[in-house]
């Protein structure tokens, strides 16, 4: 399950989520529809999506009940699955998120917090000044919160934490003695919507960050929570200062990335990898395990195991220099 | 009107400010002078400069009454303006500036902010936790401010709009339905000084900071307001996280802009941009409509309408992903 | 001195500092060590390091009574200091540092903070709303400090100097004449540890942050105290918003750097150097004096007096060009 946090305000009755779409609903058996889940996790009495030839395989299988796609995929979904036909696939599909999960879509300041002073049961929580704390936040033992940070909704933390100041976290799950240092801005929604001429549309953001044990997150980091999935910071990694993860994007355990990296939505980063300064990674790429990237680099295609790249593209470190001698 | 917020502290004496240049005035007509603006806004009763060979056909329609420049340029000026002669325009002007706009030349944090509680007339906005507000500042009908927020002085918001926490704005006019996030600093002046080697001389940034309607900013940004024109958000343009905006760059509608982009001053783009995560772009430069920028990508020359490009310098995509195979 | 502030926790037994490393201390002569130091700073009953054969020739002049070393160094060391030999000279030199300097390995919020409004003789200070200053703090005449700033433990600030909002600052020694601006962390460790696959090693950071006379230091900056020295930002630099400057990073004076750049750690930069925007410098290198580094470059070795370099990796800017037409 991604999200333990973002309240489901389903069931709705699968004829007004399809009066919602503009599709015409006679054709439908009426029936309730619970959740709005990926393909592969979506089970009887959810509603799915299919909007690329790379997911026919795991359509076939989807025990979902019906399946928002286009005309010419929906050939692919198994008898159980009542395709629903639209233009735009993913807009569709963020519109149906949006009505299960309308808390998702804007991250507008949280106004459920209070004065941590006025909480119960943080005995061994030490504090600085001027700090508050959201609905649904869990904090473990001898942690330790710095001035002016605000833990907003939605957010568990581990046992011997320290927080610094002046960062704000929300819908975030940190595991034990994990570091997050000042100025951190973690658990915002991504950068995640469809451009339209007149105003943009946000897609939803259902899932979380989730920070793993014994991470360190350096100062000035965003690090902003999965849209379908998580957004998730391997145990024993560490980031320096300024760095940006964008929504969806996995890192491994025992990483060291240094300062002002950034990481583009939904790349997916193996283990013992290793990133020098201010080199950036595109979107939707897969990087193996004991990757090292060098400063500066700019990685465009997949990454293989055990592989040193360099530059913009990156290529193998000993080519790089060799050409650029 | 560039400047709707620093208070012009003249009418001055031209005697006054020949003075403070160091120019000989004996020759000089004595009369007020009202105000200090480029060749083409200034009117008469108004000083203007005239620095380089690239302004002489504006200049010879200035109405201005006096104008800073050079020897070599002085002949280009029309009859209705007295040169007056400098050794360095710039320097002279910034000079001059900062007399009838004393407070443009630094940011020192505004005194003038009270708790926003103690606001009266706000009754749509919604508010979180010791936020401050300076003078001069509007909100509009149903916004929302999130906590520790400090709206300096000169700031006026729409309506429907949703500041983030942790964030600074001064000197700075905002749409409608404009979405500012989290440790956000907006509207601070540029990275403009002359330097010496004792101490560097800031010159004074009169412009604003203009959003407008339906924008999203990331969090992270750093927006500078402009120095002798405005610094400008297109309708609907959204940035991402971590993003540095320098003095009087404007950016068009409907474009996007990814994590961690910087642009140089004065740099202006076109509408419908899409800029990749990390890129950067010079100062001084012309970007086209339609224009997209690979991440990663450093841009140093003007890039015409409709063109994609990559790498650094930035050049057409298709041959750079040719070259770099 | 390289260490105003840490406080020194020794003397301490040599039988201790052998305990701790697991080294047999039959053969030592038994005695007090007073601190921890480089080869050249050590001073009789200090210890020392040697983990390199670059520092052989420092080495054969140090005073320091012993020196944790490899076995192959060991030779290079005058008679007066008795080598202690481990497996890995940094991680040792990492814990006898933590033992005497405790304190200088962590930097969880200070909790010393008490509310500016309580400390007395600051007549000649202006100040803001919500600021919180911790033990060891001078501040000198005609300061400002802006709005929810956290002057941390350890600071010594001059006179008539600038501090921005939302900005947190610890164990850093400030000039006169000096601005730092909004949301700046100034003064945390560096991003300095031993990998280690279950939970890394942190090495401590007993050096401060020194920004001299007249600086400025943009938004969004981070600058991290140095471990062993210090992190120094010579007179009258200027640094614009987003700048990320490593541990041990000096810099020269009257330089000027554009935003978004940063250097890696214990890189040494000269005087009058410019630097353009979102450019990267490797750790350990030196860049000469009155180097021209273009924006976007990417700096990956040293860089002699004189020199106007561009690209990735960086060379002469003439060439880069030229090859890039």
């Amino acid at each position: 399950m991604i999200n333990p946090f973002f309240k489901n305000h389903g069931p709705f009755n699968i004829k007004k989520i399809l009066e919602l779409l503009k599709v015409n609903y006679d054709e439908f058996p009426i029936q309730e529809i619970n959740n709005i889940s990926d393909l592969n996790t979506a089970t009887v009495n959810d509603i799915t999506f299919l909007h690329s030839k790379k997911y026919i395989q795991i359509a076939k299988l989807t025990k979902a009940s019906f399946c928002i796609t286009t005309n010419n995929l929906k050939s692919h979904l198994p008898n159980t699955c009542s395709p629903i036909v639209v233009e735009n696939v993913l807009i569709s599909t963020s519109q149906v998120t949006a009505k299960f999960y309308p808390t998702s879509v804007n991250d507008d300041f949280d106004d459920t917090v209070i004065d941590i002073n006025e909480i119960e049961n943080l005995n061994t929580v030490q504090f600085g000044k001027n700090i508050f704390i959201g609905k649904n936040v869990s904090i473990g033992s001898n942690c330790l919160i710095g001035h002016n940070t605000i833990i907003e909704k939605n957010v568990s933390i581990g046992n011997n934490c320290s927080i610094g100041s002046n960062t704000i976290i929300r819908n975030t799950l940190i595991g034990n003695n994990v570091k997050v240092l000042d100025n951190c801005t973690i658990g915002k929604h991504g950068f995640g919507f469809f451009p339209n001429n007149k105003k943009n549309l946000r897609y939803p953001h259902i899932g979380v960050v989730r920070i793993e044990d014994n991470c360190e997150i350096g100062c000035g980091a965003t690090i902003d929570r999965g849209s379908m999935s998580n957004t998730v910071i391997g145990k024993n990694t560490f980031l320096d200062n300024q760095i940006h993860i964008a929504h969806n994007v996995k890192i491994g355990e025992n990483s060291i990335i240094a300062g002002q990296v950034g990481i583009a939505g939904s790349s997916i980063l193996g283990k013992n990898v290793k990133i020098g300064g201010q080199a950036g990674i595109s979107g939707h790429l897969k990087i193996g395990d004991n990757v090292e990237i060098a400063g500066g680099s700019g990685v465009i295609k997949d990454i293989p195991d055990n592989s040193k790249v360099m530059g913009y593209p990156a290529k193998n470190i000993r080519q790089f220099l060799k050409d650029n001698k």
